[in-house]
């Protein structure tokens, strides 16, 4: 089966039948994928404050009604607690377990985050010819916790996470430029060139993800990660947190192109 | 007084003092200036989430702390509630006084939400040699009720307000790109050339500002219009509103060319 090339519907609709249960990257190639986060209500506004001061971390597309399993704009006829192939569920900001849906999980206090992934500049980089180093290897993005401090808001504080990809100086602007233009999966890179003047003090051992080679002449150079509002979010250790498993994201039916009209 | 070349502190200083009263427009140039909706905290998370999903009409600039008068982002050593020359005070929906200072009244439940303006992107339009004729006929600009619904979100629905400025075919190109790249600020026209497709049945007669000259030849463009979310917010009667009075924006100490990054 070619799920490069199926419909975010389809390949939901398979998703939701337990017929897809791995990672989504490149599933309905050209549409974006989300992170997700489910909190209580009681968290919300202060998780959508956050969000709303950190858009470069934490590019918001779709908050949920509270309660509901259906969202209105990235996507549509979905079920939020069945279609992602993989969730997480956090007690205490510990990992409590994963499973394949969550309806049994299911709350009416609940509101659910869906927040822009790197997935959606990657393919834009891809297409422009801009090596993308952990997809070349088959591995993981490289992620580091840094110094930047996220701006506080209620109970939520913590530093910012960054992904990293490696790059040849002539690829730098391109790269700068292709991702700058797409705001709400993350955008420009926050930093180029010196791991330590972002606090990342060890660039072979990343606090998430895989290491990936870095060859001669290259620069390393970091976005803002999407992993940065669940870092926060646990750093909080709220009783009880819904995200996906990571890889397992929610594929949308708003093409990547489109994030930005 | 120049105000023009003066800095955002120093005219905020001299609004403070109350020896600026009047309209802000053209003052600080460069500088953003924002609307202001103050709301009470158990109306901020419906008003966040509505602009989270309206970011056109809605474009927030930033999010005080519950009865915090001053911020973080868009300026600093500011008071909420003495710099802006003229406030405004709803009841019940229903305009019940405006005053020059709002300290009187502020409450410890209030939260402030800054929204981007569109006199950030008509000095840009400007600069590019763009016309814009409410400037020219130094009146205020054309704002429209249109059929265009918002997302809803909790107690919060309606319809988008959209102001308009007439363009010659050859410049309507140009006023796009400009505009929509500057999301923050309203971003990009959201309808060009038929008043009547945005439910828009009589141009001559504007439901708030001015009506300007159309010449012939020449089309009217619509943008996104910050009254949105006052009219939205009016529309649900909450029992207590301070806004800016019109033209009486918050000016900022952010540069217009720095929203974007």
């Amino acid at each position: 089966m070619n799920y490069s090339e199926m419909s975010p519907r389809d390949v939901r609709a398979l998703i939701r039948e337990k017929k897809i249960t791995g990672p989504t990257a490149g599933m309905s190639a050209g549409y974006a994928q989300a992170n997700l986060v489910v909190l209580p209500a009681d968290l919300a506004y202060d998780f959508l404050l956050f969000a709303q001061r950190n858009p470069k971390s934490c590019p918001l597309l779709e908050v949920s009604d509270k309660g509901s399993r259906t969202l209105h704009s990235i996507a549509q006829d979905t079920d939020i607690a069945k279609d992602l192939p993989k969730y997480r569920i956090y007690r205490n900001g510990e990992l409590d377990g994963e499973y394949t849906d969550v309806e049994q999980f299911w709350r009416e206090d609940l509101v659910s985050f869906l927040i822009g992934c790197s997935f959606s500049f990657e393919s834009a980089l891809l297409e422009a010819g801009v090596p993308v180093r952990h997809i070349e290897e088959g591995c993981n993005v490289p992620m580091y916790k840094t110094n930047i401090a996220c701006t506080p808001a209620g109970v939520f504080h913590g530093n910012m996470v960054v992904s990293m990809r490696p790059l040849p100086y002539d690829q730098i602007v391109k790269a700068t430029l292709i991702t700058g233009d797409m705001p709400r999966v993350h955008g420009a890179p926050i930093h180029i060139g010196n791991p330590e003047a972002i606090g990342i003090h060890d660039l072979q051992h990343p606090d998430f993800g895989d290491m990936v080679t870095i060859n001669d002449g290259e620069v390393p150079v970091f976005w803002p990660c999407g992993v940065t509002p669940q870092n926060v979010i646990m750093d909080s250790k709220p009783p009880f947190v819904i995200t996906h498993a990571p890889g397992h994201m929610f594929i949308t039916d708003v093409k990547n192109v489109d994030l930005k009209y």
